[in-house]
């Protein structure tokens, strides 16, 4: 399906949008009411257990809110030039990065520095999470060289956007799994609170709900090809700016 | 991209379905290794405890390598009649249904029958799990009206196509997370065998690893362009039977 989007494919692009921030502003709401109401606030390494409290809300603003709309920025800003989403995407994806290498620090700090010391990296939530943050890595440094980086071929560049595209919604859905898997582990070890339903797990169960029906809008906006950004005429110039090179 | 597919574009799918193939048969060979010789094997209702294994065993054969199989039917035989593949595509899909149900039961039971009875439908694992099951349900309904039914009108078939890919997709997505929170559920309750890490336990790792890889491999092969299938002469003529209707 080649031709243009026309205006009535689009009207619900909007309402899509806003639900998607909407949504992305509650996950944050409840992940802020857990930690605070429910789990102590935040500290560094003076109380581990308190710092803990970082890593689920560094995942989830970076891995899945910060992530989440920096895919959607070629959506949603679709009149502006390519080359200014691109840095805006770049910057959102290596900010999200370093929110989530902080939010890393917090989870190994908080087993390290307890007494006695917790083991890391043994639950398969460890396992999913950290595959997720390695690839995102990856996939930022091989985006950054194959389309920001100068004087990269052109026909090097397009074959490699396809898959760049896939598995950066494919990261995405890992990091959702994570996320979701995250919330389960923490509610099971602090099991006095969840079984039969109480309101922390409640809310901590309406938050996984949350976090997937957001990721899943963010892939739905991503992937209909109505939505799909088309080349604007300064776009068609640095592409033949390129080519002369 | 509405071209056809070279020869060359198609030369790498036997060898990625080769892999999916035998990914699946892993999965299932892990499943069973770790119900077998960590937990116990397989009993009905007169040992519920046991009976419980029935579940993960059932839900992973049925939601993810049955139904991921069930997806790549139009990728695998692409060269049958459309409507062959529509019913077998159905099938696989019912059948999938119905595993997934007995599968269902034996958590049910082993909580229900467990003295003293086990809370049911408390963790997020359940909440996300039951989520799969009643969308893949209704995925399977609105598919068979939409698309096997008699006498719906091509246009409305047509325009409801891209819902159910994405749909069927999705689920997909939200039946490996189910998984992955279900392997890790089990860990964690079972937890004397899971930190630091044991034989269980890496083989519980290993298993949620080659699920979402797995998961992973099915996505991309049903959604690259390249392998969609291209309607053979029989599907015009089909096509112009309904249109004529």
């Amino acid at each position: 399906m080649n031709r243009l989007a026309n205006e009535s494919e689009m009207k619900w692009m909007p309402l899509l949008y806003g639900v998607t921030a909407g949504l992305s502003t509650l996950v944050v709401v409840f992940m802020l009411v857990w930690t605070f109401h429910f789990r102590g606030g935040f500290a560094w390494q003076d109380f581990p257990a308190i710092q803990f409290n970082w890593h689920p809300v560094l995942m989830v603003v970076s891995l899945i809110v910060l992530y989440g709309h920096g895919i959607l920025v070629y959506r949603l800003l679709r009149n502006e030039p390519k080359k200014k989403l691109k840095l805006l995407h770049a910057i959102m994806m290596i900010t999200a990065l370093l929110l989530a290498s902080v939010g890393l620090k917090a989870v190994f700090d908080s087993h390290n520095l307890a007494e006695p010391p917790i083991d890391n990296l043994y639950t398969l939530h460890s396992w999913v999470g950290l595959a997720a943050v390695i690839c995102f890595a990856l996939q930022w440094l091989f985006g950054f060289v194959a389309f920001l980086f100068p004087g990269v071929r052109h026909s090097l560049r397009s074959s490699y956007m396809p898959l760049h595209v896939f598995g950066g919604l494919m990261i995405f859905g890992l990091a959702t799994t994570a996320a979701l898997m995250g919330l389960l582990e923490k509610a099971i070890f602090s099991r006095v609170s969840y079984a039969p339903l109480t309101a922390e797990g409640i809310l901590i169960n309406s938050t996984g709900i949350a976090i997937a029906s957001l990721s899943l809008l963010i892939v739905y906006i991503a992937t209909r090809w109505q939505y799909k950004r088309q080349p604007l005429p300064e776009d068609e110039l640095l592409l033949a700016d390129q080519l002369a090179e």
